[in-house]
C-alpha cells in the first residue's frame, strides 16, 4: 500500500488513558472574553442573553453526552462532571477533552442568533478546556463549591462596581478604589444605602450561576419548582425542533406519554435536563441526587 | 476570602508541558462527519464548498496563531505543524490542544453560511483533536507524506467508486465489489475506459489536499502561479472585511504598498498565507521553505 | 557562572506529580529471578531464607519510609501501600518510585549474608518497580486480594509440582502434564493421597505470603499471637545493631519500657512493625486496622 | 480462576511509553550521600575508592544494558545516555528507569567490599533516578557539558576549601568565607600561592569526572593511551571472574584472540568498555565517536 512506508509515524501517538474509577471534571473557559463581551456590547455586570446562551450550549452538550451528570456555569466558564465510571471513548484524555470543547464551542456559535437576534457575531469566539481528576466525592463537592463561591464573590463585586459606575457616576478607576479592601457586608450596604438594591433579590441566575442536571421524572407530573432559586429552563426561540442531534432526551420528548415503554415495566426512569440556579454548596442538593456521585 | 477553603481543589490540576524543542503536530478530525455530510447533502466524492470551508477555518486559525507554520487538509481532517521552538501557552498540552480545536470549530460554524449559502446548518458539527510530538525533521516530513498519500489513496478509490455508482448505475455494494483488491493502475483504467476520466486532470484540490503555508513576499510582486498544482486562494464571498480578528496578515493587506515600513529597513520580511494543492512528499516543497523545519 | 549556558537543559525535566488524595501502590518484582534462584540454589518450591530476606528488605523499607502503611510479599515480588494523603517527595512519581526501588534493592544485597551465610552472592540481583494509583478503598482491598489469591494459586501448583518431581520421580515435563487442567481440589488430593501432605498444614508463609504492617502497641503487653496464621518476625542473625538506619522502630526497641515518653502523656501511640502471614482477603484484617485506608 | 474477580485492578496500570526516536538520559543521584560519606569516612575533597566504585557500578550497568552508549559520573551521581532508537523494554518509562536504578544500586553494594576492603558498609545506600528526554543532538551535548562544567566548578571549590581546612587550619566556616564571591582565577591562585597546588595537575578523574563509552577495537592492538586525560580502567581486585552476569564484553574477554569470529569475516566490530577522564565539552570527543549520537 502506498502510504505504508510512512505509517510508522503513528507510533508517536502515545496512549493517554485517564485513571479509571475517578471523577472527571471538564472545565471550559471563554478565550479572551473580556474583549469578546466588549465587541458584542454585553450588558454589565451580567448579560442575561449571554448567560442563557452558555446554558444552552451546556444543555446541548449534556444531551449529546449522557455521561455528563452535572454542569455548572458562571460568566464565560462552564464545568462538567462525568460519571466516575464513565467509559466514554475508553477514557482517552485528549479525545474526551477535545470532543467536549469542540461541541460546546460549536453549539455556542450555532445558537448565537437565537439569543442575540440583533447582534451579528463579529468573529469566531473560542474556549479552552481542561480535565481535572478527582478521586473522592468530597473533592467533587468542594470543586463545585469553589466555583459557586467564586460566582458569588465575583458577582457581588461586579454588581456594586457597575452600580457605582452606571448609577453612581464614578469612573471605573474610582469604583475600584471605592471597593478596595471592602468586606462582603460593606458591599451589601453600599448597594442598599446608595442604590436601594437588595442583593439577595437579584436574579438567582446572577448570584448562583447555572446548575444543570439530569433529573428523574416521577410518574406523576413532576414539580420541582418548590426551590426558591430554581428557574425552569426556557428556550427563547422555541425552535428546538430544528436541532436534529438532540431529539431523544428533550424535555418535551420525554414528558410526552410513552405507552409502549410503560408496558415494559419501565425499568429505567425517564429523565429530563433541568437548568436551575440553586445552592450547590450545602448538602441538600447532593443528598437529594445521590446518583450524581454514585458509581 | 469566602472561596479559599475550597481552593485546594486546584492542586488536582496537574502540569502537562510538552517536551521542549520538539515539533508539535495537531490533527483535527470531523466528528461523525459521515452523517454530517449526508445530512447536509455534500456532493460525492468531493464537495468543493466543504473543502473550501475547511481551508478557510484552517487559514483563520493560522492567522490567529502565527506559530503554526504549515497546515495540511483533506476531507474532514486538518493537520497543523507548530514551530519546533514555539512557546505558545508555555507549551501546555491541554491549553494548546483545546484552544486550536475550539477556534477551528468556531471558524467552521461561523463561516458556514459563506460557503453553503443555500444550506442552513442543521446541527452543530464538532471535531476531535490530538497532539503528536515529533523529535526529528524526517518524521515531520513523513507525517505529512503519510497524510498526503492517504489523500491520494482515498480520493482515487472514492472517485472510481462514485463514478461507478453515479455514472455506471452500480449499487454501492456492487461498486465496492468491483473495486475489491484492485491496484491503483486498474482504478485509473476503469476511470478512463468506462468514464473518460483522466484521473490526473482532476482538481488538484481533490488529489493533493490543501497545503497552507506562510510565504515570504519578495519585494517584487510575487508570482506563485508557476506550479501546475498550485491554486491561488479564493474567497467565495469576498467578505473578508467583516472578520475583525484576522486583519493584519491578509494577502491583500500585505501585498499593498507600505512605504512607511520600507523606510524602517524592513528587517522582518512581509508574509502572506497561501493555500496550495501541491505535492509535499517530494523534496522541492521543503527545500524551498527551509523555515518550516528550522528552529 | 561557567555552567550556566548549558543549564537550559534542565527545562527538559518535566514535572510528574501523582494525583493527590489517591492511594499509591508500589510493586517491586525480581528481575530474572528464575535464573537468580537457580544460580543460588534456592530450595523448591519455596526457599524460606529467600522469603525472609525479602521480608527483611521490605521491613527496612517501611522503617525508613513511614508513609508506607502496608507491605505484601510473595516469591520475588513485594507490594507497598502508601497513605492516601502522603506528601512524600511532593508526590513526584519518579522520585518516589526510584527511591523505594533502590533502597529495597540495596537492603536485599546488604542483608544477603545474614540469610545466606553459606551462599555468596554470585552477581548483583535487581528489581523493577511500578506505581499504580487507586482512587478508592475497594480497589486497594481488591489489589491486595489479587496478590494474595495469586500467592495461593502459584503456591498450590508449585507445591504439587515439586512433590511430583522431588518425591514422585516425575520429570518436570511429566509433572506439568499431570497437573494440566486440574482444579484446586484435585491438587489437594494428589498432595494428600500420594505424598501425605495436608496442604493446609503447610507453612502459612508459603500459603499466605507476608503481610507487613505498622501496628499500634497497646499499653498492656500486646499479644497478637491469636491468629493461627501469624508468625512473629525473627531476625536470623540478631545483628540488627549494626544497622544504623533502622534503630528507632524496631520491635525490640519500642517494646522496652520507655518511662520518659509515658510522662509526655504519649499522644502518639507507640508502633511496631509486624510481619504476619494471615488472610487479607476477608474483612477482619482491614476492619481491625482502619488506619490503613483512612486519610 | 480464583484470582480473576480481582484481576480488574490491573486496568489501573497505565501505559507510559517514552516518545520514540528521542535520546533518553537517565541520571542517578546518591540519596543522602552527605551523611553516607561521613559515616564511611570518605576522604575529602575526593575519595578515589568511592569514585572508582561508582565507575564500576556504571561499567557493570553498561555491560548489562548495551543500549547505554555513554556514561558520565562525578561525585555521587551518574548520567547514562541510551541510543536514540533503543527499544529497551518497549521504551516503557518506569520499567527502564527502575531497572537501571536498581541494578546500579545493586552493583554498588555488591562491589563495595572490593573498593572498601577495610570499611564495612554500615547501612544500605540508595540512589534516586530520573529520565530526561532530549530530541536533538545539540541538547545531548549540552546536557553532558552541563554535568562536566558542574564537575569542574564543584571540584575547584572543594579542592580549595579542603586545602584551607586541612592544610590552612581554617574552620569550615572560615573557609567558606574566604571563598565567598571569588572567581575561578582567584581560587587557582589561592591553591598555588598558599598550598603549592597546581590545579591542572590534579587527577583528571577529579577534574573531569568519569566518561564511560563502548569503544570499537581496531584489528591491530588498540592503543588509547595517547590522550593526556585518559586513564585506563583498573580493577582493584582482579576478581571480575566471579561476576557471571558480565562475561561477554569484558575487556579481557574481547581483547583475547578469537580466531573463530575472525573467520566469520567479523561483520560486527569488537567493542570494549573504556573509562576515561577526558574533556567532553569540546567537539573532539564527539566527532571521533559519531555512533554516540547516531540513530
Amino acid at each position: 500500500m502506498a502510504g505504508s512506508k510512512y505509517a510508522y509515524v503513528r507510533h508517536f501517538e502515545l496512549p493517554d488513558p485517564l485513571l479509571p474509577a475517578t471523577f472527571i471534571v471538564c472545565r471550559l473557559d471563554g478565550h479572551s472574553f473580556h474583549r469578546f463581551s466588549d465587541e458584542h456590547a454585553f450588558a454589565k455586570p451580567n448579560d442575561e442573553r449571554a448567560l442563557k446562551l452558555m446554558d444552552r450550549a451546556a444543555q446541548s452538550l449534556m444531551t449529546e453526552y449522557k455521561d455528563i451528570v452535572l454542569g455548572f456555569g458562571e460568566s464565560d466558564e462552564f464545568s462538567f462532571l462525568l460519571r466516575k465510571t464513565t467509559n466514554l471513548y475508553n477514557r482517552r484524555h485528549a479525545k474526551i477533552l477535545t470532543t467536549l470543547t469542540s461541541f460546546f464551542t460549536s453549539c455556542y456559535v450555532f445558537h448565537w442568533p437565537q439569543y442575540f437576534p440583533d447582534t451579528p457575531l463579529r468573529y469566531p469566539p473560542s474556549f479552552d478546556g481542561r480535565i481535572v481528576l478527582y478521586p473522592n466525592e468530597r473533592e467533587v463537592r468542594d470543586y463545585f463549591s469553589w466555583r459557586q463561591a467564586d460566582t458569588h464573590i465575583n458577582n457581588l463585586y461586579n454588581t456594586v462596581f457597575w452600580a457605582l459606575v452606571q448609577q453612581g457616576a464614578q469612573t471605573t478607576t474610582e469604583a475600584h478604589a471605592t471597593l478596595r479592601g471592602t468586606l462582603s457586608k460593606a458591599k451589601h450596604e453600599i448597594l442598599f444605602s446608595r442604590f436601594r438594591i437588595n442583593y439577595n433579590e437579584i436574579f438567582p441566575r446572577f448570584r448562583k450561576g447555572s446548575v444543570i442536571v439530569w433529573e428523574q421524572i416521577p410518574d406523576a407530573p413532576h414539580d420541582i419548582g418548590n426551590s426558591q432559586d430554581m428557574v425552569s429552563t426556557q428556550d427563547p426561540s422555541g425552535d428546538n425542533a430544528v436541532e436534529n442531534s438532540e431529539p431523544s432526551n428533550d424535555k418535551d420528548a420525554t414528558s410526552s406519554s410513552q405507552p409502549k415503554q410503560k408496558q415494559k415495566l419501565q425499568v429505567k426512569p425517564r429523565t429530563t435536563i433541568e437548568i436551575m440556579h440553586c445552592d450547590i454548596i450545602g448538602d441538600e442538593f447532593w443528598q437529594t441526587r445521590p446518583y450524581l456521585l454514585s458509581g
